[in-house]
């Protein structure tokens, strides 16, 4: 049996002030940084131990990481950073308040931007400042590999092949993974490993800095998954993710 | 023309308590992290770009490069952690005050134990609580790999290989490199590539926190060094760690 462990980051600035982030590179609160530390201290006094971590190419989930690490007394465990692991990209909504948009075009709009599973929202322009074509850390992809938006069903296809050529056959060779990401990478794995359909995944929110433990068997399908720590505040931090595109 | 950037980890707690080190896996003081993001701040400026990361096993090292990588706005650079990297082992003298020390056999035998190129330490037992042998990062290592007590010779001989193997290859490629390591470590690359002798090595200071530039020809052979930032400030830190192992 395995055990699988993901992390998704702690609040971030822009979670805070409600906005769109996708690949935008912001950081974590203050907030952020003690779930980050919280769900360290959990994996800690539970005993998990791990021999290799898996990372976006955005700080706040490198940072929820670094401190989940630093509180396991674990800063030396190797961490593999992939761009596959990034947020959803959230193509020309990026950096815009997600209540003001819900004014602006309706809840319902919003809402499709959201949680459709294969409409992306309006894509950035190439040359738009906000684009991440010049950034350096994906200096080595192809273009056309660094989106201009996504929808969720874009995520799941470019997370599954790292799952696939990385990830899956490390868990195999029996080493022990943490993976520190984001809410729809995270459910790109999610929808992966437990078949869940299209048309149920938009309606699974993952809290922030609260370990997600998945228990699989040799072939990798899962016997179980559960949160750690208290389940409540598990469920309430989901419900608050549901919430943030609401007018109100 | 290749560039290699060493850094000496910012102040420990034992480098303020006076302590001997080695592999204890001792923390950055405030004075240790300010030197550390002023070393990122240093290299931001003057416009270094990496493509990869190398570190020791021990926190003080990692956590300079954290602030290094942080300030430099990379934080999604590959960081290769190894073993090799990692400071001299003190021995029976890990934990010890080197002014204590002093006092109690004399400052010629403690300058022996910190400057003599081949003269070990005391051991560590293997049984002493000390030792780093049952620790989960040294795991995959032969017993005899993990030592009990090193002169700078053994330092040397062991970071070699790292260096043959990992770092070099990659120089060559025209991947850019940065090291946050220690001061002996440091020492074992600088020995290596300005062919300096067994006699001179021991008289030579690494400064903490002070970017170490080598720009190195195409067989990675030295056309100069130079530290950044101001040169006064780097001489009398480096003064200051030749100072520690004093009575006073």
């Amino acid at each position: 049996m395995h055990k699988l462990v993901l992390i998704r980051h702690g609040e971030s600035t822009w979670n805070l002030e409600n906005r769109f982030t996708g690949w935008t590179d912001v950081d974590l609160t203050a907030t952020g940084i003690e779930q980050a530390k919280n769900a360290g201290r959990l994996l800690r006094a539970e005993g998990y131990e791990f021999d290799v971590a898996y990372t976006s190419v955005l700080k706040r989930a490198t940072r929820t990481l670094w401190h989940v690490l630093d509180e396991m007394d674990r800063t030396w465990l190797p961490v593999v950073h992939s761009w596959r692991l990034n947020e959803r990209h959230y193509g020309a909504l990026q950096g815009l308040n997600k209540a003001d948009m819900a004014k602006q075009y309706g809840d319902e709009q919003v809402l499709v931007w959201r949680r459709s599973y294969d409409t992306p929202p309006p894509a950035l322009e190439a040359s738009d400042p906000r684009s991440e074509r010049g950034d350096l850390r994906y200096a080595k992809l192809a273009p056309e590999q660094v989106p201009l938006t996504e929808c969720l069903k874009d995520t799941v296809a470019r997370v599954l092949p790292f799952w696939n050529e990385s990830m899956a056959p490390a868990i195999k060779a029996g080493r022990k993974v943490v993976v520190a990401a984001h809410g729809n990478s995270i459910r790109a794995l999610v929808k992966y490993l437990d078949g869940i359909s299209d048309a149920d995944i938009v309606g699974l929110n993952i809290p922030n800095g609260i370990p997600l433990v998945y228990e699989l068997d040799a072939d990798l399908k899962p016997i179980r998954h559960y949160y750690l720590g208290d389940a409540e505040a598990a469920a309430r931090a989901a419900a608050a993710v549901a919430a943030q595109g609401k007018k109100a």
